[in-house]
């Protein structure tokens, strides 16, 4: 239901394609990140954080691939919701309602001050308020990080998406009487779940503020 | 907490890597397809459905880096399920518990009734029970659809995981009173809604059999 008044409202409002691809971004975690090694595809799901007009990524300097990228290899990040089934009256116009993303270019490594910044950052995307609720990250720790940033530039990224109803019946060749709506697709964080030695330590409001879905 | 569940519930049963892998597969309904187009990285997100020891794929016969897959070019499909935040005493150590997969290769065109028999699968894995519910697909309707398999075949496929606690408060270099633990992600159908033209039509038993969080 969340996910369908939401889209609701970018129509009503009329976003931007920018403002509906920050909207993505923001909504989201987990990306994959496509490139290529030795001519081959290659791909891996990665965390990530939009802040302004880059997206931040991130991951241990042992990583293989991921110093391919950070040493100029040209990527793709892909990320996508899925926010309903498209149930139509005949399968071929059944479908999926979904906002996806493409964001091209190359990487840059971020070293020192700037590293540190972009690992504050995502810590703070991934679960808002954890940071001030721990010890700052080491000097050792942000070493053994690889941080990149990778440009949102006009032409750099691409949007698609589908909303609303499926196909009419008459449009999808099928008896009126056939049932068709969409389904969404919800998300959201059950319990948390103390790790043993923690059990009597108070779940911090980080935790608390993601809300429970049961 | 179903996942957690799931979790646990892998690690007393032993599952082999293979039985790993397919339950990932079954349990997504959308992964990134990445290639190389150009020389240059490219990725999509993409509806699938696992048959035995392959992947379906399925989409317009009209999108064109789809046709450049579908004439030969190799592929590497990823699919990811973010199972849970891992909310350690620092920002550090901590992660996300999830499970990916990566699968290679190079699709394979299916044509006649063998892509009749994908889409029909892929329609049967999409929403359970639909196609049953709905008149079968025309040939138009068949012959309008790319339809390819990706062989799952032994060293074709890799799968990363994470599951379980943080690492402990004294390893992280924390305060031991600093709560740590996890965060389960959760995902469920929202309550159906009907298009305007169906809201006299019963609910078919392929949606109500999704439940509904709410």
């Amino acid at each position: 239901m969340e996910i369908l008044d939401r889209l609701h409202r970018h129509a009503e409002r009329g976003l931007t394609e920018r403002e509906r691809l920050d909207d993505l971004l923001d909504s989201e975690l987990v990306g994959t990140l496509a490139t290529v090694v030795d001519g081959q595809p290659w791909a891996v799901p990665m965390l990530f954080a939009r802040d302004g007009d880059r997206v931040l990524l991130h991951g241990s300097t042992g990583a293989g691939a991921l110093r391919h990228v950070a040493a100029g290899a040209p990527v793709a990040l892909c990320v996508t919701a899925l926010d309903a089934l498209v149930v139509a009256a005949t399968t071929f116009s059944s479908s999926a309602n979904y906002r996806s993303a493409v964001i091209r270019g190359v990487p840059r490594p971020l070293e020192g001050g700037r590293r540190r910044e972009a690992l504050e950052l995502l810590s703070e995307r991934i679960l808002p308020g954890r940071p001030t609720e721990v010890r700052a990250m080491t000097r050792k720790e942000i070493e053994a990080t690889l941080a990149m940033e990778l440009p949102i530039t006009e032409g750099s990224w691409l949007m698609k998406a589908r909303t609303g109803w499926p196909s009419s019946n008459e449009e999808a060749g099928a008896e009126p009487d056939v049932w068709a709506g969409v389904v969404p697709v919800v998300r959201g964080h059950g319990t948390p779940e103390p790790a043993p030695w923690a059990t009597h330590s108070p779940v911090p409001e980080s935790v608390t503020a993601l809300g429970c879905a049961g």
